[in-house]
């Protein structure tokens, strides 16, 4: 089990603005999703595993508090956490941190559910141990990163 | 005062899906945003006239549930309402519903608060009576439609 | 056969923009495709109808010239026309334009290829008749609109 | 003056692909303006230099022709050259390369003029020689490139 998970950084991109100078809001859920893929590759859960394995973990919701704006060429550490996962349903926490200020710019979450290749819901532990305790590990590295 | 709020349509484009075949989720805040502008349209609030007043209205959370899947070409319809405001803070619910069949596919609020042209946080109530109404028609138009 | 090509409209949206306060150059790419879908959609030719088909039509290539800005809630008319069409390639020309002051904004092109389901390149002439007449026809028209 | 240009990499975002389970050919143009970005920095010339100086260089034009497709988790090699210069345009030449197979996927450019902070076009090498030079400099090491 790997023992500390390392931040993924993302410089801002000039697209990434819009008119009030600022990161548009609905950009940050992309970075959720490019260090959430990031930090199952850190495990070695990469994408092309998963779909060896059959298992796809669609997006059922997300939110996203903004606390402190960020901009254009502005580097950010994005710090996912699994919070919660009980082999049916896994949540995944995020901090977004501005790496000048250090200013924890925002908070959010990610929650998710898991389907087979026939897009049913599906119980890992049972069907796919091996995944089952991937996020299992991912759940005890998250509680250790509180 | 307006007496009803009509929906906002959206024809799903084809950049907005993703390689599993369906919209991908971080469009929907930013049909949020569509509809939101659509509004505050529909009210006599256009963007325009929010810069004469001198207003910005920041987004400082959003959250989304996602129920089930939009692809390319759907038409959904979004119905914005605003649910809280205090002349402080405000926030807006969102209803996305797939037209072909009338399916409640995802669900989700912005929070905002106001800030002058100066960036600071302040009172409309006091400060622009004349927009603080409007957010007030807006709050018993959306306590109608509950 | 159709008589007359009706222009696609798009109403820009805040996320569109950039930080210099216009519309970033990426969107236009997107928006040719929603004029180009809206064009085939015209003549009957739908997502759809090419899926069952058989017929996928990916762009090749693509050009675009920046005349003058485009803002945020600005209407926009796209006037898409087939200027190119052998069977085997096909290209689409674009022109935008702001309709508050009817100025010529942007001109652009894709270029197509056609592939079988297979992902393999194929004469349309030979073996889809009903799509390569589609396309001849579109052709005919876009010389029309010269 | 530098001896030799970078290469600028990105790792394909999922939110990038669509549901032809490629890269939208939309996002190639925004890669292009990472790789410009940072081709900018390497010499020295940051955006906020640029802002310092009151020099907007806009894209007035762009092109861009496919190859051969990229997908998710892909990592691309991006080689910006500058190609033309003449103290009042610009244009930059972009190389997308698969890193895994080493394939030339896509070939494209920008065209650009130089605006002052009143956004008036203007001679580069008169009013600031300092900028007119770096980007002579540009000139001469995308010419060693070819």
């Amino acid at each position: 089990m790997k023992e500390e998970i390392q931040a993924y950084h993302h410089k801002v991109h000039y697209y990434e603005t819009d008119q009030m100078g600022i990161v548009h809001h609905s950009n940050y859920i992309r970075w959720f999703e490019e260090a959430r893929t990031d930090l199952l590759e850190q495990v070695g859960f990469t994408y092309q595993k998963m779909e060896e394995c059959g298992v796809i973990i669609p997006v059922i919701g997300v939110n996203c508090e903004y606390k402190s704006m960020v901009r254009f060429n502005d580097i950010v550490a994005i710090l996912p956490r699994v919070t919660e996962f009980n082999g049916v349903k896994l949540t995944v926490a995020y901090q977004v941190i501005d790496m000048a200020t250090g200013n924890l710019c925002t908070i959010g979450e990610t929650k998710h559910c898991f389907l087979n290749s026939e897009y049913k819901m599906f119980r890992l532990a049972k069907e796919k141990p091996e995944v089952y305790q991937i996020f299992k590990d991912l759940l005890e590295l998250g509680k250790m990163a509180e």
